[in-house]
This record gives structure tokens, sequence and C-alpha cells, in this order.
């Protein structure tokens, strides 16, 4: 049973729209917001009067002071004058939420045409003040102050997992000079650098340890950046390029509290992909590539076994026999990945949906893969609390 | 053409649960998240794994430190883990903009059953991170410092509405006297006062001036509370009480910069009142009381014209005529409104609604207006930029 069958409508991704990522000081929430939405809408061959709702996706917790941004995009048009605009906030999935709620719209039959934004400015707010904004993401140390931040919480999974199944250092940095080589072809990519991976698995000056086991090339960077999303139930006849279609959807949320889960399993992040998968109907096989949300590389490293790539304490073995490189069976984080291209916190979750639609609809460029029919996007918010999953298919 | 015949479903609100709204130092966001969710479940007669999506109604912009509640009301219940669960933003519309989010589930077929909760912890905050808080909800003032705050911005309607129709001064408190009156029998409400409309409209020690022309009785207080409901698409059998139909809602977003819009035309409301109307299939005549979003006196001023119960300058006439009193023809904030009964951001729409599935169910005790069949909410964010009505019908 697809998509379609189950809700008697498709939803396609008709346009979008994508800022750089990285530190962009002339740009404020609005101008990311405004310039990504008018991209879209152009992208789709649509008219703004054709926007039946508005999704707008960011985290905020502090770090812009406007607090009720769901209406800036209505600054694009006067045509988008009295269109519904909703802000939802996942943490890091805040930009799936969008999209997932916008899809729920054209479900409903409330819209026909959804427009989904994902913004975040975070690089003008001092470090202190971003890691504040960031820890408000964690049941534990919202409130309080950290020395290590997110990248503390993210070790720890990391020395779970490390004591669970044996040693990973050589997996992350392979990890992360993956992701980093692969953002070397992507112009929106915040971080185009390469590196090798014993540079990445190796401390060093450049490469000071964050929060053990973890190196600066272990985390993402703190971006600024907007992408954004058309989605309609029919195909646009005046879009730039091919629609690419919805198959599957799952989300699922988790505790809060990190002491009722175990740390390396990821359960939500393993609930979203089963409930995409089976709406889909399809499995791992079927797909050409995967965007996952490796905001650290421990993270990408779990997410392996999550998907199924690799059994429980063995996802490294994907690196070693290239499944998940750019010319091995199913390439992951062709973009770069969070790790390259970067991560403005509410943006994300866009941002993977558009790069997975542009390679469905061959418009990828120097990033695209050949002949990619299917992708899998995955966005997850917190320690895995909020996790989404999305399977798209070439049209 | 109702709801039913538009989307081919019908949508109840089949449980509910309130706390007090006030200064509650005892209890967190997650305590008042948890009892609200633990009552409306119990309320609908529903156990908690029949849940199939969490929406969450909360403003935050920087008062509590945890910017990532979506999962808090998980913590009900073990059965919860792996329900979806998201937030959403709208401003002082926060709490409509998850029950309009839910019944998208319910209507796009993702959900049969939707928990939605809307939370607010205020007065924890010292006075200053309070208005700097809700000064985020404005264009132009995010982020500055203003000694008026949010009535600032509404005493400039009141005093665009003054140069334009006359003075208002006697309508405003006789508004305010409506609703301190009215909250009286609302054992939940924050500020249960009574005092006389000339009190109200008279600057003295005790009801200094705001921000003219508006005194402390032309405001709500900062109050700390949460509220939630349960919506199904078929009634519940098992319920406290009978349920209460959804026929029809509307929401219209207008743009934020206020030198865009007419300060007394509020027309997103009129918009999302219209789209409301006409898939509720209601008029005016059909209503037994309106719940609106008295944040300010004049705001409920200005929404008697929105709604038709007046021409436009003449919104004091229901005041006179003795409509929107409780012995009128269409009594509005039976409840005690945001005036008396409290405004904590993101639980106000969710209490209203609350407010008036009590009177459509015959369970509002001494708030109790007899025979009520039908019922208007009207729920705002920020100075009318996000707007929300909906239509309750008695089953």
């Amino acid at each position: 049973m697809t998509l379609a069958e189950r809700f008697g409508t498709d939803v396609f991704i008709s346009g979008w729209g994508h800022t750089k990522f990285g530190s962009l000081p002339d740009e404020t929430l609005e101008s990311l917001v405004v310039r990504v939405a008018g991209e879209a809408i152009t992208s789709a061959g649509i008219d703004p009067g054709q926007v039946d709702e508005i999704w707008f996706g960011q985290f905020n917790s502090g770090l812009w002071p406007l607090g009720f941004a769901s209406s800036l995009a209505l600054q694009v048009s006067d045509e988008l004058f009295r269109v519904p605009a909703t802000r939802v906030e996942n943490a890091c999935a805040s930009g799936s939420a969008a999209i997932h709620s916008g899809l729920r719209s054209l479900l409903a039959g409330t819209a026909r045409t959804v427009l989904v934004i994902g913004a975040e400015k975070m690089t003008h707010a001092p470090a202190e003040q971003v890691g504040a904004a960031l820890l408000g993401a964690d049941y534990e140390l919202a409130g309080s102050e950290s020395r290590t931040g997110f990248a503390g919480l993210f070790a720890r999974v990391a020395e779970a997992y490390r004591q669970r199944y044996g040693e990973i250092n050589d997996a992350l940095g392979a990890i992360a000079a993956k992701n980093h080589a692969n953002g070397m072809a992507n112009p929106l990519a915040h971080l185009r650098k390469q590196f090798t991976p014993e540079f990445c698995s190796t401390t060093s000056e450049k490469n000071p340890m964050v929060a053990e086991p973890l190196r600066r090339t272990d985390c993402s960077p703190i971006s600024d950046g907007a992408a954004a999303l058309v989605l309609t139930t029919q195909p646009s006849t005046s879009a730039a390029q091919s629609p690419v279609r919805l198959l599957g959807f799952g989300q699922a949320n988790d505790f809060m509290p990190a002491n009722k889960r175990d740390p390396v399993e990821f359960a939500g992040s393993v609930a979203a992909w089963e409930r995409a998968r089976k709406m889909a109907g399809v499995g791992l096989d079927d797909l050409d590539l995967i965007e996952l949300h490796d905001c650290f590389t421990i993270a990408e490293l779990v997410m392996y076994e999550v998907l199924g790539l690799a059994e429980r304490g063995k996802g490294r073995q994907v690196l070693e026999d290239g499944t998940v490189f750019r010319d091995g069976k199913l390439p992951v984080n062709l973009s770069g990945g969070l790790k390259s291209k970067g991560h403005p916190v509410g943006a994300t979750g866009v941002s993977q949906h558009v790069m997975a639609a542009m390679q469905l609809s061959g418009t990828a460029g120097e990033l695209q893969l050949p002949g990619a029919r299917r992708a899998a996007v995955h966005n997850m918010g917190g320690l895995a609390v909020a996790n989404y999953v999305s399977v798209l298919e070439a049209v």
C-alpha cells in the first residue's frame, strides 16, 4: 500500500529553494525566509496566490528575537495575505516537522498547494548563547551550563557504543572524511574542506577533542541558512524540473529523559523508519541514496544500524565495504550531510528533502548520482527524541 | 456544507482537562502538561495507547529553558512511546494552532484520536523577561526594550479606534467589568475579582494607566496554566460527558509589519471568521455564546465588529443593549475571558475551546448557560497576525 492508496491522494515535491549554508552576516531570518520562499514558488512554476497554507520549521530557542515568525513568508508577495501560516518545532527536526505537517494538510484536503520553509539564523549570536539555545533541546541540560554542550550528549552515545561494541575511532573518522569529500561538490555547503580519515580520527591542534571521543571533525558546524519546498497534490506542469513523489512518511517521538531510553538504540528512529518504509512499500534494496541526520558522526554510525544497512554493532562494515560511499551500493549523505553542508537547525530537514529531490529530478549538478530513482531522508530532534523519515521517488 | 460533508469525516471534542490559571509556583511546564494530558485522556474515556498523535501549543520565546517540549506529554504513560508529538507556535494563538493541526491529522486520516495540549509557564520569570518574551511576538519591537510592552501595541489600536469612531473609555470599562463579573463563577480563573464599570474606566492608584488609554483593568494578566483536549473522528462511548462536534474552522494570517495593516480592521480575524462560519454553515443568530480573544479590552471591542455583532465603529452598542452579557442574546466570554481567566499564552486557545465545550456538553457548573447548543471560539496571535476561529455544536 502506497501513500496514495492509503490516503486517496498523491503528494509531490514540485519545487524548492535553498540558500547557501554558512556564516551569512548580511542575512536576517526574514531575508532568508523570503529568499527561499520566493525561489521555491518560482521553481514550482506557480503563482504566490496558489499557495493555500504555509508551514514554517524553526527551532529558535532564544537565538532570534522574533519569537513569532510564521508570517514572515507572507512578505514574499501581497498575494499571500490571509494564507494560514504556522510555525512547528521539533528541535533539529523542525524542518521535517513542517514538511510532515504540510503534507497532512494536503491529505486532509485543507490545501492543494503548500509552501514549507525551514530556517535558522545562528552565527550572529555569541557562542555561549548558541550553546544555551541548543542545550534547550535536552531534558536534563536545558537551562544549565555545560562545557561540552550537545556534543557532550552524543559523546555519551559514542562512549556507550564503544563499551558495548568496541572501538569506533576509525569509523567516526571515515564518516567525517566521507561527508567532507561529498560536500566538496556541493556549492551550498558550509564547510567545503577535504580531510583524510586519518586527520579526522586523530586529535591535533587543528582537530581538538570536543567531548571525548568526539573531535571537532565529528561535529556539524553552527550555520545560518534556509530551505523551502512546494508540496502539491498534482504534479505542477510549469515547474522548472520534474516533480518528486512522496512514497511514505513516518514520525515517532520518544521519551525526553535519557534514562528512559537505551542510548544507542535510537528506538524512535527505528519506529519512524518502519512506518515510512511500510507506507512506501520499499526496502533498503529499492533505495538509491539516503540523506540522514549526521549532527555528529556517531549518529550516522548508529543510523546505519537503525536503517538496517548493518546489524547492531556492525555499522562500521558499510564503511569498510564501501556501501555508503559515492560509488557504493547505497550512498549516504551525498550532499555532504550536516557535517559538511552545515546545520542551521530548523532548515536541516527541509534541506535534506531538497537535496534528495534534486537527485531524483536529475538536477543535482556535480552532486548528481546517475539514475537515482528513490531516496530516504532521516531527520531527528534532540538525542533521537523526535524522529522523521520520508521516502521519495522520481516521477 | 458542513465540515463532515466537505472532508468526509466528523471531528469531535471527546474529553478535556484544564488546570487552574494563575500564579502556580509549585508547577513546572512538565507538571502542567502531564496533568492536563492525563485529565483529558480520562475525561475522554480512552486508554493512553489509543492516542495516535500529540499536538502541543506553546509560545515560549525564552520563558522556559526547555525549548523542545513536544515530547513532555509522553511522560503521562509509557503507552505513549513512539506517538508522534509536535509543537506548534503562533504566538498567543499557539493553542488553537495545535487544535487546528490536530484536526488536520484526523481529516487526513493519519490519526483517529489526537491529544492536543496548550501550556505556558510564565510567572516564575522576572517581569522584564516576560515583557521581552511577549515583545518577541511583534515585528518592530522584538529584541527591543519597550516600557509599555504589548499593552503599548494595543494602546495604539485603541488610540486609532478613538480617533476614528470617538470616545471608548466607558466601553472598555464595561468590557472589563463584564468579564470580571463572568469570571467570578469560574473556579479556574486567575483573577476572580468583581469591579464596577466605573472603577475600570477610571484611573486610580489601584487601577493605573498602563499605556494610554489602557488601564490595568484593560489588560489580561500574566499567568501559568495548561489545557488539553482529545479530538476523535468517532464520538467516544465511554467519555465522562457528551462529545462536542466541530462544525467549522478557519485560520488566516496577516502581514507582520503593522504598517501594512489597518490597525482597527483585524482583517485576518475577519477572514478566519468568514472561513469558519461558511464551513459550519451558521450565522450569528445560530450561536448561543462566543469565547473571544480579549487580551486587552480594546480587542474585544473590535472583535464585536469583526464578528458582525455590531457595525464598524459601533461595537459599544452591544454593551449598551446588553447583547454580550450573561443574560443577553449572545453572551461573550462567559468564562471570564483572558481578562479574568488569565492568559498563559500557549494554553489560551485550548482553554477557550474547553470552556466552550463545557458549555455545550452541559458540564460548565456555575458558568453554565442553560440550553447552550452552538459556540464560536476566536483566538489570535500578535496584533491580529495569526487568527483562528472554530465553530462548535452540542451533540
